[in-house]
């Protein structure tokens, strides 16, 4: 039985500037934000992975290498559509482009997937802990979209120190029957409310999500715990 | 160019009680929270499907009941396995078992989804609106699955006051280049922020999310906006 949560905060980090291959970003986190035990600090891909150089070169016919760095950061493409390709990364992710940003980023230059997000993620909180003494968790954020439902979210690409699902399995309801959806994918959840204070277009890369229950503070790991492997997949 | 948003912050409402056919859900909404004008009301669809006595008998063969309920409120099954059914309901949601709910309702019944989210919606914002004199946007939340990960999170089925889809297509980014993923599903993110606070075995169907940026309040539906139509549909 989870206890209902008090009331949550969710605050925009401002003034993170921009990345470049090599800075320090829990560094930079913690200057610019003040973090407390408890709080969960959300991190849009992007930067993580200008910090940590996964940028490449889109020279020449543009639409043409594209294609190739798409094609060669996916390991299966399940749809394509004119120029949108729907596609399975290394990591189990399925969604536009493989995960590819070619937009905020440099001209001329394209921004990949982590290598492993989910050590993007402990390695943030890590440095996080250093700078500042506090025990955050951190969530890797990325902007995917969704078969059946227009617009896309904000999901959980990696995470350290929250569980990215929230197992209930066992739990009763309010009438002492067992739950149906017992098993919740908190990550994403996070990850989509602190897109609520990023706002695609205004360059807030950071939030601060304050106030979640204690008892869902653990390891977590999103490859473990959310990628569906495909044998238990009904649409792969 | 949207503007970073302050703060959010999110609530639960408690004290809702057990919800009966009938009930005046915006009366009591506003009677066990302190609403104020700009805020989003999230409310789960099991209770607004309670309240307007969207309840069905589930007796004899339970198995065989509960297949012939999913598969009245389906127009088409997408997948089946086990006891689970991924099927189409009349509003052009996907979702496991047509929405149907057999936990959290009395044991005997199950709850179908309602008629019309969107006017579920609108219904209890005009109720709020009469019992408080805020201007206030409503969300009705549900609970659902998706493909290739693991874990519900809690999507809008239905909205009435806010954005259903924001849409920055024209936007640029912080580089000057036009943005690559510019629908955002807003109202689903604000119901899986809600649920952070709701926690599915505790019981508290409302929460109040404050502070949501003043530009996103329109009409917003999320039959005209989020439901993909099938001729755009890559996974269909």
């Amino acid at each position: 039985m989870t206890r209902p949560s008090a009331t949550l905060s969710i605050g925009p980090v401002l003034g993170i500037g921009e990345i470049e291959p090599g800075d320090d970003l829990a560094g930079i986190i913690a200057r610019q934000s003040q973090l407390a035990d408890g709080d969960v600090v959300v991190v849009t891909q992007k930067i993580v992975s200008k910090a940590e150089g996964r940028l490449v070169p889109v020279g020449g016919d543009v639409a043409e290498q594209r294609r190739r760095i798409i094609e060669e950061e996916s390991v299966r493409i399940l749809r394509r559509r004119d120029e949108l390709v729907i596609s399975e990364t290394s990591h189990g992710f399925v969604c536009a482009n493989a995960g590819v940003d070619f937009s905020n980023v440099r001209s001329g230059w394209a921004a990949l997937l982590p290598v492993d997000p989910d050590r993007s993620a402990r390695r943030i909180r890590d440095g996080l802990r250093a700078a500042t003494g506090r025990d955050v968790a951190v969530i890797v954020s990325d902007t995917f979209g969704r078969p059946w439902r227009r617009g896309v979210v904000d999901v959980a690409i990696g995470c350290a120190g929250i569980a990215a699902v929230l197992d209930l399995r066992g739990s009763l309801d309010a009438n002492g029957r067992a739950l149906q959806a017992t098993e919740i994918c908190l990550a994403d959840e996070i990850a989509a409310a602190a897109e609520l204070v990023m706002g695609k277009a205004s360059g807030v890369p950071v939030a601060v999500v304050r106030g979640l229950d204690s008892t869902w503070f653990r390891r977590g790991s999103v490859a473990a715990e959310i990628i569906r492997p495909p044998g238990e997949d009904l649409f792969r």
